[in-house]
């Protein structure tokens, strides 16, 4: 007789394995963490024993669910607010919400949270993605769950990173600090292609090739993210990271509701695994993904809830069900996706898809031990038709819910027994995250009147980049500096003429925020006007000083099409004060030691100021970027032969008239 | 102080009346079965006393959900074979079983079960359409909770009647039982346009008109559904059953899929009610109603389950939140359907679409007291922020699941307390399912091999009228026929001439089924052939015998196209036996006396027999119509000129050659 530690008998066996073997009256044997063998009860007894039977009381056993992606922290943003668009939830509340509360102690509690969510309902591994990942690791090796943990790099100031270099190098020292855990598998994970630039994509791919770990992220999500980049790459989203030389990686790519039939095979190429997260698609109006291409492609697709504030839960059970019915009915097929195979992608092919595969998703001897046991005897599933082997499954996937399941077993260590959580104290964490949810609600109260969310409400508004670096002079005669521009000592790439017509509005308060509605009459060279633009910009305060000669501003900024009129703007957003100002303007983007500048010449009109303003401007997201450009404005400066020209370090707004001060 | 029998109190009181009237500290005073007043707490109670008050632990307390369709007993069906296209589903399997085991003691079994399973849920009041509905109506009212039940009423044989006339006659004794019931509203299903004839619409509108009851329909559910009703009668659906006066009654209509704006407006003219019943459309992949424009168009929009069969379980909170998020999906916007209204459909609008919501849908004083009460403090729905009213709608559609109702009330009485249910026994029920599941196991495995199962499994078979009225007679000559009828004595509306080649396949076996190969050659008058159809027929055994004059037939009749080869058709059906009969027969569709016949003039040409035989034929889905063309089949066989004719009880296949007996 061969010794197992633990034989688990009495249970109704899938094994999810690729040949789908399944024992009505099955038993498993465990040799610690790890699954020592698995076939009919009498027959495996009579090969092995152990110290320890469990009864499974008829139960289904089955592997535990691979909850392909989420953002578990988010558990404390649940509901905090649904049914808006898309730039409103992400803009107006998530971001703002995150910046202010996202700590380590926020995303320890928040994990602790979903996985006593999930283990309830049967997930025993997860892909996530988020901020302070170290403290998502910690958290989630202490609730004793497996799972993918990918630490968010992208371009705009996160809470665990003012820059992205900030991000990079947290997310190499996390690696390094997890990469031979038992549960947890480290990862990378550049946000989205929107949210990175091609040097982040980049230095995220070689980051996870080094350490030989999956890099997840966002693609394709919207027909928006899609459409934008044939507009400005010429091309859709899958191609573009591929030139990226993003798929060198191992990647496991959430959502990818619109890609076409060559994406695909792109992603096959390369074995990325895909995260199809149907409920956030459908919640947030993206779009149907085409899982049945993928799948006849070969693709290795798992199913994920997406985080639990665009869900607004992580229950793998409503997630599988919704996949088929999704698949069905956008094929207009009854027989698509059948259960067995929807019950494939919520465990084997999940795992695949994060690149564990091979240690976990099926239930075969030499994988870890992550089972879980579900109980059909619910009026809801009953009764059971037994005369074709694939009704069981039928029962998992189309009636039985997340509460039947009763045990979850990670790593050989039960997690849940008889539905009660063995690693997880729930009363606590659950009055910490009703306080952290009042802090939130007093949050966004105090902010009720916010520029932002208002600005936001009525159009949508874009972030810029959120460093800039600037340097304003006053000259009494621009035309040593126009000859300077026009005598190719820079390069310059465009130009333009218009009058600006600026009123900005602001707001006392405690954030000293400004909001300018700016009408741009673009002139021709015979000094007609030929086009007219309107728009908005929202600036926040400034966070950083002055430096040499220059300027380098760290603030919020968002620019927003300006559809309505200033009348419009003026009742809705009610300024406390509004200040105008007009203004010709000479315009040149250069190129200057391979940098981008912004050199405007300025004469003000409205108040009528005497001789000329000259700005020599960029915008980055990168701090050290910023820096360099700092350096090089003091030499553009002296080659304009402004050298010696007196600094202005007001903003236009702040200008008065002679004489008015 | 008014006096109480029952104040629920320390409640989150979500009235979902007209103005969404919320009270988050809130209490409701019952009058036995009735609310007689809702409010604030404080103030409710400065107002009212009560022998019996019950805390309701600061849980939600809101209106019972309504299933605004469904076919309760099918709970006994649920699984039986899923994954399958439509017509399998529905022909192969679905009714099949239902003729061989639906009765009533079926009926009050599956009612029980479903019961059981909505009370859990939180569903207090359900719309149902099944045969022998006076055993689901009763077992309803014994488990106390409210329900439309309806009668179903269609062309095809039912398992609780032969004929139409039957269930017409029935549905009319079951509204007289119960038309008066606290629980009950009776009321007639006709089950479908492509399943009834108009008589048979006209019929139950009628009743349900003369009794002032619901008549309850599915309507436009399929693409195809649609697609034959605009070929065949040049409308869609709406507009044709308007036309058969359907509307005259309080219609709740089931499905609606595939409607215009012009239909939505028809149906909100007439006041219909709508079922809106996402997991079957998606699983059955009918297509997405448009539930968004209904709304717009002010229509009555409830939220069904369907029957569990095809579902497969009766959870209105998992329909609820499939509700919104594919009204968000199909029309692109995540404002779409917000919570709140999405949780209106599930109560308010659900009443007023089974033309009840006077009595039931809100908390509101004079209503019934159908009410539940639901836990948020799950860790699913944690934690809840405050700061907006509309967050608590948004917990209960998007994180809250069934199994966090604790409490259900109806009229009055409590169906559960504390997770416990109070009038339903489980145990012995659970076991008397399993039994069905068994035997119904047991005669799908015996039938294996059933050719009808195997013809739709190919490629789809339509069901023919059941009823067959038939003379056929041998004459030597058939000259004076051909007179008669060129005479203009009967009136002709179409002529057609052609060699037919029938292939017989039989089976042997218990069944006397026999499946007919046809291959039709169409002559033209200059004896040229200028068209060619194939296809397949199945009968199964005549019911009945012969009448004076002519042969009245019930039998099943499927007819099918035939795409495939003869030699395919034998190897995959391997028949007993076969045989051949060819001929070349003229055939007339005539009208006689307002009713059509068709004439046949046979020549069997394989194997060769003398002279000619004339057939006389008419089918019908009404055994008295049946009738009445039986008698005619005399004058007409005498206007033919052929009263002193030979004969023929056999079937073409069943004769031979001369001499070869």
């Amino acid at each position: 007789m061969k010794q197992a530690d633990c034989i688990l008998c009495n249970a109704f066996v899938l094994t999810m394995d690729d040949a789908y073997h399944a024992y009505p009256r099955g038993a498993v044997a465990l040799s610690g963490p790890t699954i020592a063998a698995v076939g009919e009860e009498a027959e495996l007894r009579r090969e092995w024993q152990a110290a320890e039977v469990v009864d499974c009381g008829g139960r289904v056993l089955m592997p535990g669910l691979v909850n392909a992606h989420t953002h578990v922290p988010m558990t404390l943003l649940r509901g905090l607010t649904d049914d808006r668009r898309l730039d409103v939830w992400l803009l107006g509340y998530m971001m703002p919400v995150e910046r202010e509360f996202v700590s380590p102690d926020f995303c320890r509690l928040g994990t602790l949270l979903a996985c006593a969510e999930m283990i309830r309902g049967g997930v025993t591994c997860f892909a996530d993605m988020y901020y302070f990942e170290d403290a998502v690791a910690a958290a989630t090796a202490e609730a004793g769950m497996r799972a993918v943990c990918s630490q968010t790099v992208l371009k705009l100031p996160a809470p665990d990173a003012a820059s992205y270099e900030d991000s990079l190098a947290e997310a190499r020292d996390f690696i390094s600090r997890w990469k031979d855990h038992t549960l947890i598998t480290p990862s990378v994970a550049p946000h989205a292609p929107y949210t990175c630039t091609p040097e982040i994509l980049q230095a995220c791919a070689a980051l996870a090739v080094e350490f030989d770990v999956p890099l997840h992220t966002h693609l394709a999500e919207t027909a928006q993210e899609v459409d934008e980049w044939r507009t400005e790459h010429g091309m859709p989203v899958i191609p573009w990271v591929k030139k990226q030389g993003l798929f060198e990686a191992k990647v496991l790519a959430a959502h990818c509701v619109h890609v076409d039939e060559g994406e695909i095979n792109t992603l096959k190429h390369f074995s990325a695994g895909v995260a199809h997260c149907p409920s956030s698609n459908l919640k947030l109006a993206s779009g149907f993904a085409p899982v049945v291409s993928m799948l006849e492609a070969g693709l290795n697709v798992g199913v994920g809830t997406d985080g639990p504030a665009s869900n607004n839960d992580l229950d793998m059970f409503e997630e599988l069900r919704l996949t088929t019915f999704i698949a069905k009915a956008i094929s207009r097929d009854p027989t698509a996706l059948p259960a067995r195979d929807t019950l494939a992608l919520g465990t084997r092919l999940g795992a695949r898809a994060l690149h564990i595969g091979d240690r976990i998703g099926s239930v075969e001897p030499g994988k870890r031990a992550d089972l879980i046991l579900l109980d059909l005897e619910g009026v809801h599933s009953w009764p059971p038709f037994e005369r074709d082997a694939d009704s069981i499954y039928s029962r998992v996937i189309y009636s039985a819910k997340s509460t039947d399941v009763t045990d979850v077993m990670v790593d050989g260590r039960w997690l849940m027994r008889n539905s009660e959580l063995q690693t997880i104290q729930l009363g606590p964490l659950l009055e910490a995250a009703g306080e952290y949810a009042r802090s939130i609600d007093r949050f966004l109260l105090a902010r009720e009147g916010s520029v932002l969310s208002k600005l936001i409400a009525i159009g949508g508004a874009e972030q810029e980049e959120s460093y800039e670096v600037q340097l304003k002079v006053h000259i009494d005669d621009a035309s040593a500096v126009l000859r300077a521009l026009e005598s190719g000592s820079v390069q310059v790439t465009r130009k333009a003429h218009y009058h600006e017509y600026d009123t900005y509005f602001s707001f006392g308060g405690s954030e000293p925020e400004r909001l300018r509605h700016r009408e741009d009459e673009f002139i021709d060279p015979s000094g007609n006007v030929f086009n007219v633009r309107y728009r908005l910009t929202l600036t926040g305060p400034a966070k950083e000083g002055e430096y040499p000669n220059s300027v380098l501003l760290s603030r919020s900024r968002f620019i927003a099409p300006a559809k309505h009129s200033l009348r419009f703007y003026r009742e809705y957003f009610k300024p406390t004060a509004e200040s105008e100002v007009t203004k010709d303007r000479l315009r040149w983007l250069i190129s200057y030691q391979g940098e981008e500048f912004y050199v405007n010449i300025d004469r003000v009109t409205q108040p009528v100021l005497p001789g000329f303003y000259i700005e020599i401007k960029a915008r980055t997201w990168s701090r050290r970027d910023a820096e360099a450009k700092a350096a090089l404005i003091t030499e553009l400066l002296a080659t304009l032969g402004l050298q010696g020209a007196a600094p202005v370090t007001q903003e236009y707004a702040e200008l008065t008239a002679p004489g008015q001060e």
